[in-house]
């Protein structure tokens, strides 16, 4: 079975204010060919160049929320893939005002777009789809912060269940596809042959869940039940609770909670104020509570491998 | 006498399309010790700090149209002055539409300025003075472009009469404020003496005319006449001349022949297409026309000396 990608590319790991060589948010996550761009800070399409990224094959872009460091670099690549040529629709999710924010500025500037932008308003509801096509489901997380603002859990599509090469002989060609998604074999005789018996368990569905900005939100655990990699924002370290608690950030030991009690398989920290010169003190606060806790960092690539079920 | 300050520093030097390590428009003027920011290209705070400028400092912002790439870094570094504690009045100076997309936006962060951001509407009227300081004085140009857009022609104000040495004992101190200013020296006795025997002229004011974006303009040569700087976009070679015409945009033989027309004394190029892998072509295009023409760097100083009157 061919290795199908699941891939996240961290583009920029700062928090409000950029510094310290570290950007604004955006993320490009990879669903087997398919790219999916999640928040779109000041500057993102300069960082999707310097990571060999070929926008114009983005076809959705998902914005979490208002604050200038999750969405200002959204009407610059809006306008880039125009003026490089792009016919291909453009799906952006993000919160209703998002809508009026990009219209008044494709007016002023007189720009009539050769592809057509659909817009699709989010509202943070945790659970609801708000995305699914062959590759991909999304849900909503409703995230705690000082505006609406909407996490996202990607989960791959259920794969086709492999045939068992022994088995090859006995399944008529025209029949493999039915049989790969689930069928029994139903011969011309009227005899049966289980599905299980002619397939293996195809590897289960990968998941990835982000969460950022958000105060600490263990209502949301249910959600994120044995994610294969949770991105969870870690602004501040645990001497600052109160100034996250007022911002409604997390903590890095916040952070390593939500992954603990999830059960996460990986946990990535980002989103880090630039008071931090060096990383290093969220990360051992959250490796405390959650030993493999990783920093994302500018432009790293995280891969999620298919775990098969034997 | 102190040496006075006027240093143009281009922050940004590409076109709507980033690419080619070429910035998006933003210039920073010093005056004296005055920064003034003219356009606001996305990422232009990054370049700020790249070239160390302090951008608390920044008290204006001049935009010249709402072509994404001449104004897109702006809410960015808005935010940014907020975060960063400003309690200054910020005056940004921009088309009328500008103060919508800026109210909207401060809206859905929900974001309340912790310092006065003053608008000022700019309708593209040649000659009409936009802003006036102790340093400078700031008048509009009306350019050709696709939507409305100025120029900016930055004036240094008339600096004082420094004093003849020789003539210092002859001058009471409560007096010398005032002989700088021009008057003549009025004794106790009645007796008149010329200010210019007791002063020097002062040197000359420096002007910075900045035009970009704009298809050519020679009805501007009047406002340009003998300017210390121009700045001049050169976005095409003439082989694109049909293309500068649609798209509104000059060749790089079009801004050295207004340069050359004006009698300007320097001729800066810039807003260069993200077809020019080189701007070899463009340069020597526009000096065989005008032979000191200079190309724009990203992040260079261009300081215009105080000249001597004799």
């Amino acid at each position: 079975m061919a290795h199908r990608r699941f891939e996240l590319i961290t583009l920029g790991t700062g928090a409000a204010l950029p510094a310290r060589g570290r950007y604004p948010t955006a993320q490009l996550l990879t669903v087997h060919e398919e790219p999916y761009l999640i928040d779109c800070g000041e500057g993102t399409q300069e960082r999707l160049r310097a990571v060999g990224a070929n926008f114009s094959r983005i076809g959705h872009i998902f914005i979490s929320h208002l604050h200038g460091d999750h969405y200002l670099g959204l009407m610059g690549l809006i306008s880039s893939m125009h003026l490089m040529g792009r016919t291909r629709t453009l799906l952006v999710h993000g919160p209703p005002p998002l809508q009026e924010i990009i219209e008044v500025q494709l007016r002023a500037s007189r720009t009539f777009l050769r592809y057509q932008l659909e817009f699709r308003p989010l509202e943070p509801v945790s659970g609801r789809m708000a995305w699914q096509d062959e590759r991909v489901t999304v849900t909503l997380l409703a995230l705690r912060h000082r505006i609406p603002c909407t996490g996202f859990l990607f989960e791959e599509s259920q794969a086709l269940r492999p045939l068992r090469k022994d088995c090859l002989p006995l399944i008529p060609t025209h029949m493999r596809a039915r049989i790969k998604e689930g069928e029994d074999l139903v011969q011309s005789d009227g005899s049966v042959t289980a599905n299980a018996v002619l397939t293996h368990e195809p590897p289960p569905p990968r998941r990835y869940a982000y969460c950022s900005d958000t105060a600490y939100a263990p209502e949301l655990l249910s959600y994120l039940k044995e994610v294969d990699l949770l991105y969870h924002e870690a602004t501040f370290t645990r001497q600052l609770a109160r100034r996250a608690k007022e911002t409604m950030h997390s903590t890095a030991a916040e952070a390593a909670t939500m992954a603990r009690d999830a059960g996460a398989r990986r946990l990535l920290l980002g989103h880090f104020s630039s008071r931090y010169k060096s990383t290093d003190e969220l990360l051992s606060e959250a490796q405390a509570i959650y030993p493999d806790a990783e920093v994302s960092e500018e432009g790293a690539v995280y891969s999620i491998n298919e775990r098969t079920i034997v």
